[in-house]
């Protein structure tokens, strides 16, 4: 969001307009690796956006082969995968979400908005801590 | 936890004992800074626990240069600090909590917990997604 009022603002004015961000992350561990985590998430929007991990990877500045291990690693930890690829092999099909890759980006994005309506008046609190 | 669990389990039978664990983390971004976050919070309790900043770098396998420079930071980003240093300097004096050290840390700690109440259905739904 920031990087799109910056187009039409300088650097400075972008950061004086610019109040207090509150970010929520949700990560969910299964042992060692993030099951589910921002990254995925936002690597399932550009997918969906895109139709091939060649092309999200692209968008989010990410090598193939990261893309590729991330939807991989997901695609492994889920009872049914969140992506289909169609025919071409690795680096030529298109690539689309399943109901359930969709379902997840729903749910994921709900916390994150639930998260911080339900800590407002934490997040108040805190900010109100900080210089103006 | 799962570090203090794995003391008396051999790794395998951790994570074979571990199901998904939901991790919440709260970011609040003043322009490119995050004033407040997880690491700031985490180093802050350090502080609290070993009385200077540099026997807190050491338990948190950080620079004693990087957790000044964080305290720093965080100070700065607040209307009035987080922590009070004693005599003996930048390497040599202890560092004790103010008050407003103590409300941030509180007030972190129960934003993860207020999330991860508030999320508990969606949460559910999505470890219902993942693999056994």
């Amino acid at each position: 969001m920031l990087s799109r009022m910056a187009k039409s603002l300088t650097p400075r004015d972008a950061l004086k307009k610019t109040g207090p961000k509150v970010q929520f992350q949700m990560r969910i561990r299964k042992g060692d690796t993030v099951a589910l985590g921002p990254g995925k998430v936002a690597l399932l929007e550009a997918v969906r956006e895109h139709g091939s991990i060649s092309a999200a990877a692209r968008s989010l500045e990410m090598s193939y082969r990261r893309a590729w291990l991330l939807i991989d690693e997901l695609n492994r930890s889920l009872k049914s995968p969140a992506t289909v690829s169609e025919q071409g092999g690795q680096s030529g099909g298109g690539c689309v979400l399943t109901p359930v890759g969709e379902e997840i980006i729903r749910l994921y994005r709900d916390v994150e908005a639930q998260a911080q309506h339900a800590c407002a008046r934490q997040i108040t609190a805190l900010t109100r801590l900080m210089a103006p």
